[in-house]
C-alpha cells in the first residue's frame, strides 16, 4: 500500500511525548502513515493562529492529504470532534474554529461528527486502567490513522450539516471604505501576519492601495520583498492569502515596534487624502 | 522490507546536527527505516525525565519498535551501552538509569552489553582521522539500525543479568501513610507530572485520596480535566502513570508558582484530619 | 521505486509553516522522498552557520541524498540557485556562500545554475493570483524534488564553472607562527565550535599544540572529553574538522563567558614561550 501521508497542527510543542504518543498510535493502525509536522508550535489554545496554518497547507499537499489538527481548550466540554472533505484534502480536529477558515474559502464538501467508538483507542486497561482521557491520542488520532487505511469518512460517525465553531470575532471589518484589521501574527523574521485576507480587499487590487501600521504608511502591494530597496518597508500577500507587511532584509516587528493584536487600516489613495 | 520505526529521545536539542548525523549514519545502515523524533529537548543530561518520556512511549507503539536513547552526561567513562528487550519493545541507549522506570514497570526479557565492534561505525579515516568520537553516532545508532534490519540482540554482545543504572534516588518515599513526593516536571500547558506513581498510590484508589502541594489541598483522582468546573485543580494520572496536577484551562504551574523539584504529599482523606 | 532522502537546513525555525509548504510541494512531486529535518534554527540569514551544519552531513548521509539548504537574505535580488554534486552527496539553494565549506573540502563534481522554469512551481492562480514568491517552495524544493525522481542534473539549467558565494572573510588569518580564529557557533552544552578546522592546523598535530582562549590555555588535542577530568577544558576535532573547546561535564561557554564571534589563537608549546 502507498504511503499515506498525515499533516500535524498542534500547541503541544516538542518538549513533552504528547504528539509522539498519537504517532505511535496512528502507525499501530497504519505502518504506512508518513507524518509532516506542520507546527507544534501553536501558541497555547490559539485556535486562530491553528486556522491560519491551516490555509497554509492547503494548496500544496497531494490530493488525499490527512490534516490532523489538535489545538482544543474545551477538551471535556460537550465540543464536537469532526472529519471533513475540503476538495481533495481531508482534515480532522475539535470543531471549535480550527476549520472556519479553511471552509470558508472552499466549501466543504462533505462533514461528519466522529461518534463511531469502534475507532476510538480502547483505554490500556492492563497497564493504568484509571490514566486520563487524551481526545488527540485516544479519538481524533486513531480515526486519522483508519480514515488514512481507505475507508469512507461516514463510517466514523453521523453526517453534520455544517461546522459549529467560527473565529469570526477576530475578522477585519470595514468602516466606510477603510477596512480595519490586526496582526494575526509575527513570524521569524519579524514578518507581521494580518487577518485581512485578499479577498477583503477591493478588486481590482490597485497599486495605490495604502496600508496604515501605526504611523507609517506603506503604498502598493508587491510580490517580492527584493522589489523594494533594503531597509524599505513592504506589503504582500502571504501564501495563506494573508496581507503581510515586511522589510527587505529588516525586522518589520522590530522597526515599527508592534506585535500580534497591532491594529492596521487599509484604503485606497484617494481615501488617504480625507485623512 | 517494511518499514522499521526507530524512536529517538535525546538531550541534544535541534540547534546542532547531532541527530542529524545519527540518523545520516542509520539510514546509511537501513534505508527502509523509519524516524519518530520523541523528544530532542530533554534538559541537558537530566536521565530521570527521559526515563519518563520512554514510560510514556511504551505503550503507543507497534510491536518491535526500537526506541533510541541518548542521554549520556558519563560518555568516555566506563557506563556500559546496552539493548533490552521489554515485552515488544526494543531500547538502546547508555545503563545510566535512562530505562529504570521502563524496566521497573515491565521486566525485561533480556539484556545486552553492545561490546560488538564489528557493528560499530568506523573512524571515518579519509576526512579527518582525529575527530572526537561520539557514541550516539558511533555505536548506539549503528547498533540500532543493525537491530532494525533483524538481527538478534544477542549479535551485539554480550547477556547480562541486570542494569546499573538508577534512578531510585529521585522515586517517592514514605511517611507513615503519606506519600512524599516531587514534582518531575511542567509540560507546555503548566501541567505538573510528579513523581508519584499509580503503582505507588494506595489500591483501590478511593476519592478521598488527597494531594496536597504547597498548601493546595485536592481531593479525588479524575479521569477528565472537564471534571472540574473552568478555573478548578485537578489531580489524574497522565498516560505514563504518573499523578498530575492541573488546572482546567489554567496554567498550575503559575498559579501555584512551583516548578520542577516542589515536594507535594498524597494521603488518605481520613488522615488528613491529622496534619 | 525506493525512498529517496532530502534533508533539510533552514533559518525558518519550527513555528511558521514555511518549510511544511515546502515539504508538500515535494510531496506532491515525489510521494517517495523521505525528509531529514537537518535544523531549521540557523539564526535568521547566519550564511556561515548554515555552511557549517552541511559540512556535518556530508559524511553521515547515503550515497545520492540530496541537501536541500535554504538560508537565503538575498531572496529577490539577482544571486544565483544552483545545484551540485560533490562526490555521491548532492545539494540545492542559493549561491551565497551556504555551499562554499562543502565545496572547500571536497571538489565538486557539477554545479548547474537552475534557470529550467519547467521544472519551477506554477503559480496558484485559481487561489490567489498575487501571492508573494518564495523561492525556496517554488523553485529550490520542486528542483530538489524532481532530481530525487531520477532526472539528470544538466537538465534543470545550464553548467557553470564554480561558485560565486564565498563565507572566506570568515576563515582564521595566521600571524607568524599563530592561528588567529573564532567562535563560530555554541552548541547547546555550551561548547564552543570554531572556524579553525583541521586542515588549518600543523601536521603532524602534536601533543603540544596550544589553544589560548581569553585567558585559558588548554594544551593537547584529544578524542574524548572523558580523556580529561571532569571540570577539565579539552580540545577536540568535531565530526565537522572544526576545532571545539569543551568542558568534560561543564559548559565552556559559561565557564569562560565567551560566545560567538570570541577570538582564539593556536600555536604550537615552543611558540607559545614567544608570548
Amino acid at each position: 500500500m502507498a504511503t499515506q501521508i498525515i499533516t500535524l497542527t498542534t500547541d503541544f510543542g516538542q518538549s513533552d511525548s504528547y504528539v509522539t504518543q498519537m504517532k505511535g498510535v496512528m502507525l499501530t493502525i497504519n505502518p504506512n502513515v508518513y507524518f509532516i509536522d506542520a507546527t507544534h508550535a501553536i501558541p497555547p489554545q490559539d485556535v486562530l493562529r491553528a486556522a491560519v496554518v491551516l490555509t497554509e497547507l492547503i494548496d500544496a499537499f497531494p490530493d488525499g492529504t490527512i490534516h490532523l489538527a489538535v489545538v482544543d481548550p474545551d477538551v471535556g466540554s460537550n465540543r464536537r470532534i469532526v472529519g471533513i472533505e475540503v476538495g481533495s484534502q481531508r482534515f480532522v480536529g475539535p470543531d471549535n474554529g480550527l476549520f472556519a477558515l479553511v471552509t470558508r474559502r472552499v466549501a466543504p464538501d462533505r462533514i461528519v461528527q466522529l461518534t463511531e467508538k469502534a475507532f476510538w483507542r480502547q483505554p490500556q486497561s492492563a497497564t493504568c486502567p484509571i490514566a486520563n482521557t487524551f481526545h488527540g491520542r485516544d479519538i481524533m488520532a486513531p480515526v486519522a490513522a483508519h480514515w488514512s487505511l481507505g475507508r469512507d469518512l461516514i463510517e466514523f460517525g453521523e453526517l453534520i450539516d455544517g461546522l459549529l465553531g467560527d473565529v469570526s470575532h477576530r475578522r477585519p471589518h470595514k468602516v466606510s471604505d477603510t477596512i480595519i484589521g490586526e496582526v494575526l501574527w509575527v513570524d521569524r523574521f519579524g514578518n507581521l501576519i494580518t487577518n485581512i485576507e485578499v479577498s477583503d480587499l477591493p478588486k481590482p487590487i490597485t497599486d495605490c492601495l495604502t496600508v496604515q501600521i501605526g504611523k507609517r504608511r506603506i503604498t502598493g502591494i508587491h510580490q517580492f520583498y527584493g522589489q523594494q530597496c533594503e531597509g524599505n518597508f513592504v506589503a504582500t500577500i502571504g501564501s495563506s492569502g494573508h496581507l503581510e507587511i515586511a522589510v527587505n532584509r529588516g525586522n518589520a516587528s522590530e522597526l515599527l515596534q508592534v506585535g500580534v493584536g497591532q491594529a492596521l487600516r487599509v484604503f485606497e489613495c484617494e481615501s488617504a487624502e480625507d485623512e
